[in-house]
């Protein structure tokens, strides 16, 4: 799914993401690249299991090495947030806790709102399989959790990051609809244009003796004109259409040539 | 990350994945986690390099074997979508095809209403270097790209799936703004309370002779009353903040009387 524009200013904005007692250099490194992919580029680690640098996140990062590079390692959590104003906490479990838990669009909006004020913010994500402790979380504002299936509720921190800096990136388009490219430019044919298909193919279909019964050929010409305008044609694919009509037609043509020889 | 919920069912609807010849078990493996945690469950492989089954996948898919023993494979891509109904390309590249490209939010919403209307659904994730070929989208009844940072567009297949596995899941929630818990039962305190909390907090430095000089008490009442208010304080909390207050109390009450004695 390559497809990184050389040409492109790398984005480098929003929440820092913080990674409190992270045990795999894999996991670390797929963070990063999660993170790149979504513009975000600030990482700090609470303490990692294995130190740091790490050559197995250097190479479960996949180029991402402006992210891996700017990483930072803190002793404590208080010391990796000290410099932020608004913290999330990422949880999988509900807590005994007096503190809002959101879904991750709901927290985006509020990081992006944040950001556009200059409010430094940053994103908490826990340990690999025991999340974050109770007293880690009451460090942090609100609480953010994934709609995933209560019966199957598995992701890893990797794919934590991935849908928060998705997300994140997603509440930073003004349109929420609104894709990175479009289809080429191809307008949408006019009436008029569609009216000239219907004639073309409608005169070869009379060659060719398909309105039969006479009866029925209002209801044929209708059901045939729908099917066309349904279908929201482009101006290009107009004119591949008529020529297939005119293939087809010089085949029915060269058919009746031969018979009458 | 993991909050799994052996009580619940386990969701299993939704569009067909379909990859087309992929090559590491492992992100086939990883494909079957990221489906599994927002409830898709079929999974389709065209011509996977290393056969089927695979071992590596089965570790990978850390205890998704529904997935995994439910998944079928096919000699080809027409073979694979052949039962389906209506089919979704993903892309990270711009392709010169006349086929709407749409956002992962875009696609959801109409296969969503796609499956309420029980059309049978599937979602292409191409080889993991190159992609779909355009024969192969071509197929395919739309495009489907994601919002990525355009100078590092780096999205492995398991981190596709995850991303169009999470928008299906959202899409079916019928409020947007809908986490899958939400902060313990409290309500937020009535002002009544918070005025009974003000006056035994105001006693209490009323006694601690806080209020100095005379002419700042209008002052420091407001300021105080202001962080109190501002904090959205629940029942609960404001309980906590008697107790505290309390606590101060007792302390400069032990202090004044020990001095006295």
């Amino acid at each position: 799914m390559s497809g990184t524009d050389y040409r492109k200013e790398l984005i480098c904005e929003g929440p820092v993401v913080i990674l409190v007692e992270p045990q795999l250099g894999e996991n670390i490194g797929m963070v990063a690249r999660a993170m790149a992919n979504f513009g975000l580029f600030e990482l700090r680690l609470v303490n990692p299991r294995d130190g740091w640098p790490n050559e197995r996140a250097n190479a479960a990062a996949s180029r991402a090495d402006h992210v891996i590079e700017a990483t930072r390692v803190y002793e404590d959590l208080p010391g990796a947030i000290a410099d932020l104003q608004y913290i999330v906490a990422t949880t999988a479990r509900q807590r005994d806790m007096l503190k809002d838990v959101l879904n991750p669009t709901e927290v985006s909006s509020i990081l992006r709102r944040a950001h556009d004020e200059n409010t430094r913010t940053g994103i908490l994500f826990g340990r690999e399989r025991w999340g974050l402790h109770n007293e880690e979380i009451a460090l942090a504002d609100v609480m953010v959790t994934f709609p995933v299936n209560p019966a199957f509720a598995s992701l890893n921190i990797a794919q934590a990051v991935l849908l928060m800096s998705y997300e994140w990136m997603r509440s930073g388009q003004g349109e929420l609809n609104e894709s990175a490219f479009r289809a080429p430019d191809s307008e949408i044919a006019g009436k008029s244009d569609l009216q000239n298909f219907f004639n073309h193919l409608e005169g070869a279909l009379e060659d060719a003796k398909y309105y039969y019964p006479e009866a029925r050929r209002e209801r044929m010409t209708n059901n045939l004109r729908s099917i066309f305008t349904h279908a929201g044609l482009k101006q290009q694919e107009l004119q591949t259409l008529h020529g297939v009509v005119a293939a087809l037609e010089r085949r029915w043509l060269e058919k009746r040539n031969k018979k009458t020889k």
